[in-house]
């Protein structure tokens, strides 16, 4: 079934000669038919792009009416003129869409350190917004418009009935890739038709993002323009959703992001492999979460899972650097579901096996067991190959 | 010059049947003719092996007479049974040197998860007792020894002379490589004359680690067998060092420490560039340490590097998440001595010359200042390259 866009949306996406291959789109606009509720989550790094900064003042907001992502150029290390640049874009962007100057966000990925082109933008703005619709293929052209070396795009959508309101919510997003060799950069956008208030909206993405985007790594290097918003127009009902059905549009919201997020690991730099690693029996969420991230940061361990090698001594020593406390002889370990590791001891197995399993399957599930507690954390990752070190090594900036 | 062996020590190494090439040592064995000081430090992986555990709880010590070293096999997450391998590794060595059952230290390296190869181990130790010696044969068999997939053998030595006494320090490690695929496992073993109480070699040998093996990395994987242990014979005078004269010897110390941290990464698995990162201008040196580590550990920047691309913006950007706070308009960036960025914006450079100085030289320069105080920080690390993976995935446990 194809996905549809929430009530109150309007997207594109445009080639405005950002990119050099003229059949990729680079230029994304979303335009709300009227002031939409808008929550947005920014990376972590000290070094924040100039449309970070921009975002990050104007949310979250009930004011917001249109968005413009460009990809090819991220704006980041550019000083005073990459912010003017982004004061400019939203310029364009209300004028184009015809909402208020102030009602805009914006978006950038790509090089680092390089000025956006300009020109190109101020013809690209106002030529992407002819082509705002809803169709299925709008949605397409706008969820590539922001993609950069991602081998496919990525659009999610959740619908939910809650009384006698139909909720939609659509997500699109981009994983790690680059025109030029670059940083992974994440960017999210998700719609949606429900009616929240600015804090329900900040509240809810926060915490969505915590679990999904946040639990997504392909080489650990967060980028400086990574940014999640959530767009919702009220459509759905003129009340804002509150208690129980807001815990249920929570979980909708937690399903696009999931859907999305897995889909950042899966299409990684020269991923041949989708890794899950969850972590359970742990005393806090936070722990398993600083043990699954160390497994999947760790080369060795995504080296060994591309060459289908069920190396788990990788494993157990990622969660043992990973700065939790815990007992060695409490742990135990399966891969592709096959016992390797149990309570400190290895288990004999048949090696074969597990490796055919990961040679066949594109999905490898890690699952470490600890016994400090119930907490526990998925996090999602791909394997490291020749592939990624060919992109990030034999293209020059 | 050759290195000596400081006066006191007699080494060995010999191929004893754990590595599948017989014209590769595996077992290596140091003796001292009269009780040593020992000092020892260990991984900080929660998974620590059998042998770490056994000398952890030997050290410091003033009667240490002998270490035994395989490589091959790691003795760790081996449960119960690789304590009782280590143990009966240790009576072996004080039998086959005639020293005290309680005065032998154990380091393995190798594979993790599988037990030892006692049958091998009971014949190898006597045999390579016999060929102890103090000759530079001798330690460059006993330095090959210890090594797993190292391309080459690391061997420091220095030599000061403090009033009317002479001081060895000579030091032997292993870096990032296995026989099958593995942990990026450090060994190091320093040996001096000097005389030092137990609890200065223990201090002195903490604080030189802290700026030499631990601003090392390859893949930032810690291993669960990383050990150094120093020991000294005191033939240089029957007094301990104390005051400037054991300052000075610290100095020596580290020059021995820096020298072969540096030669393990430079040994790095796949490496082409030998990598320093220089972070200064810091409020505390943990701060300079924790964004060079960051620096060094992205496999964005690490690429980069093996592909000879001046991309400024993935280095600026491994600082920005690195946990250190920091305005970001403070950040300068040096590249083999050319300035790329500057008070936290991009400076005009000749991309082409830097990339031309980044294929020419092994050694590649990273400087990154900030404004936040004078401490500072020196890391080194490698290149990642496809022979990285190669290593790492093609090759089965």
């Amino acid at each position: 079934m194809e996905i549809q866009l929430p009530r109150g949306f309007y997207v594109a996406g445009l080639h405005c000669g950002m990119k050099g291959n003229p059949t990729r789109e680079d230029l994304t606009l979303m335009k709300c038919g009227a002031p939409a509720v808008a929550a947005g989550v920014y990376t972590q790094n000290r070094v924040r792009a100039a449309p970070v900064e921009f975002c990050a003042r104007r949310t979250p907001s009930n004011q917001i009416q249109a968005v413009v992502v460009n990809s090819g150029c991220a704006n980041a290390c550019t000083g005073d003129q990459g912010d003017r640049d982004t004061e400019q874009m939203a310029r364009w962007t209300a004028q184009a869409c015809g909402v208020a100057h102030d009602s805009v966000l914006v978006m950038s990925t790509g090089i680092i350190g390089e000025l956006l082109p300009m020109e190109k933008l101020q013809a690209g703005i106002p030529a992407t917004a002819e082509h705002l619709a809803t169709d299925n293929a709008a949605l397409v052209a706008a969820a590539r418009g922001i993609l950069t070396t991602d081998t496919v795009h990525k659009i999610a959508g959740h619908t939910l009935t809650l009384g006698n309101q139909t909720i939609s919510i659509t997500g699109i997003a981009k994983g790690s890739g680059m025109i030029g060799p670059n940083m992974a950069t994440m960017l999210g956008l998700v719609m949606t038709d429900a009616s929240l208030t600015p804090e329900d909206a900040q509240r809810l993405l926060g915490d969505v993002t915590t679990e999904t985007f946040n639990c997504v790594s392909v080489d650990g290097h967060t980028s400086t323009n990574d940014t999640v918003l959530l767009l919702a127009s009220g459509k759905a009902s003129p009340q804002p959703l509150a208690g129980d059905e807001l815990e249920e549009f929570r979980k909708g919201l937690f399903a696009v992001c999931e859907q999305l997020a897995k889909a950042i690991a899966d299409d990684g730099e020269g991923a041949t492999h989708l890794i899950t690693v969850d972590v359970v029996g742990c005393a806090s969420r936070q722990d398993a979460f600083e043990i699954a991230k160390a497994v999947a940061n760790s080369p060795l361990v995504k080296t060994a899972i591309a060459g289908h090698d069920p190396n788990w001594g990788r494993i157990v020593s990622a969660a043992g650097y990973s700065g939790v406390q815990f007992a060695p002889a409490e742990v135990s370990l399966l891969l592709n579901e096959t016992l390797l590791y149990e309570g400190g001891q290895p288990v004999s197995f048949n090696a074969v096996k597990v490796s055919e399993s990961m040679r066949d399957q594109r999905d490898t599930q890690i699952v470490l067991k600890f016994r400090s507690g119930d907490q526990q954390c998925r996090f999602w990752t791909c394997d490291l190959t020749n592939e990624y070190v060919h992109i990030n090594a034999d293209y020059h900036t």
